[in-house]
């Protein structure tokens, strides 16, 4: 590691002003130069959705004038922001991009839908070591002092270490007491679903529409899980790939009569 | 394979009109029964993105009064379009899904910003055989002809063989002749990327604004990758997980100092 501080790119999906940016933020500011590019508005769900067909603004705030760091506002998605960030606004690729701490969790099969990961996930499509980080509490007045200590010794080892091209952290931080959490686990991203049911409605109009809910279903009993972390009190650290290609399936798939 | 029609679910992400749809529908009616839950609207670069801030709208249409399949056009992403097929309009869990056939490329890492893909790989999370189809053609007068004889024959072979777990198709077909066509290769994903650049432009009220453009680059010299298959004339299949733990990067973090 160089003396100079590194340059560390923070962004999420829960929108700028969301509590948990701004603790990820604090946190940060301990350890290297900070430059904010965020959703000026909640963006949960977007999965790697980019803008292609409408404009996006991008325009520098203030949100705290006492703070080191530089901040822009974004109308798209998070990852129009990573994307943002690295071709318009940084002087140069940043040393980390840090996504979150996002309002809720993004464990097991929650990362493929997430905004808080995919963010992280460009990044590290454009080879910048990568992080997204959660909070087990959706609520808007979630408590993130307990996650700050663990937050910032999991950068500091990322700084230290880096991360193999490829190859971003999602880490999910149980709602506990700072000294209610056990410590860190080095999991895989559980076999679990969402078994989804539709609230339907009838508007003012008299047209039917409906609300997307469902229950969160984990059958996998694996003790080496993000989620069987998180229900004993560990944060949960899943080393997260964006190849996606099933290579043990290639060889089987060559004996199919694909060109008959 | 019992003698009754599969039930096959029919999506994309260019919308319900589009030509890539209606010719997948065509084909798939050859095959079983068919229904159509797609987006209202063009849903390209949506990833994995679901509505949950907002309502959904989910209606019954004909759009083709002599065909057979029935027909629903949605206002949500394609992985929304998906859930609400399996949760509210299905009579019950679908044989087959395939989503397209799409007006573009989804190869290499654009499998990742995809909405064809995404709702391929939203069945395979629900366990339902999918593949994801895709011409090399952008256009809105693209040629779908000599890419059915080949989604035929690919659906064909899931129907009779399955796919294991996790695993869902991603073909995407080169924009040629059908007698230039060379047949089908199973491939990996390339290991490319977007360069991306803004397009910086003033509105009429002197606000500046973006549009996200950029250029695809292929850095992958492997002649076993879809980008590989598609320049030398072939429909590229890639098996495509949504397991994205790095698995073997677990040990390795095993060994940070992760819990000082």
């Amino acid at each position: 590691m160089s003396t100079k501080k590194p340059l560390i790119l923070v962004t999420n999906d829960d929108g700028i002003t969301a509590p948990g940016i701004r603790a990820l933020i604090e946190v940060m500011n301990e350890i290297g130069e900070v430059v904010v590019v965020a959703p000026d508005s909640p963006q949960s769900a977007m999965g790697h959705a980019i803008t292609i067909n409408n404009t996006l603004y991008c325009d520098a705030i203030v949100i705290d004038k006492e703070a080191p760091q530089k901040e822009y506002s974004c109308s798209g998605t998070p990852v129009d922001c990573v994307k943002m960030a690295t071709r318009q606004i940084l002087p140069r690729k940043p040393d980390l991009c840090v996504s979150g701490i996002n309002h809720g969790s993004n464990s097991a099969i929650n990362v493929i839908y997430s905004g808080t990961m995919s963010a992280a996930v460009e990044a590290g499509i454009e080879g910048i070591p990568a992080i997204g980080f959660s909070l087990l509490d959706y609520s808007m007045n979630a408590n993130f002092e307990p996650s700050k200590k663990f937050v910032k010794n999991i950068v500091k080892n990322v700084i230290a270490n880096g991360l193999p091209k490829g190859i971003v952290l999602n880490v999910n931080i149980p709602n506990l007491d700072r000294d209610a959490i056990k410590g860190t686990k080095i999991c895989r991203q559980a076999n679990a679903h969402w078994v989804e049911d539709f609230d339907k409605r009838t508007n003012p109009m008299g047209r039917d529409y409906y609300w997307l809910t469902g229950k969160f279903i984990n059958e996998d009993k694996g003790e080496d899980t993000d989620e069987w972390a998180l229900q004993n009190g560990y944060i949960s650290i899943v080393p997260t790939q964006f190849d996606l290609t099933a290579h043990h399936f290639i060889q089987e798939l060559n004996n199919w009569n694909l060109n008959d």
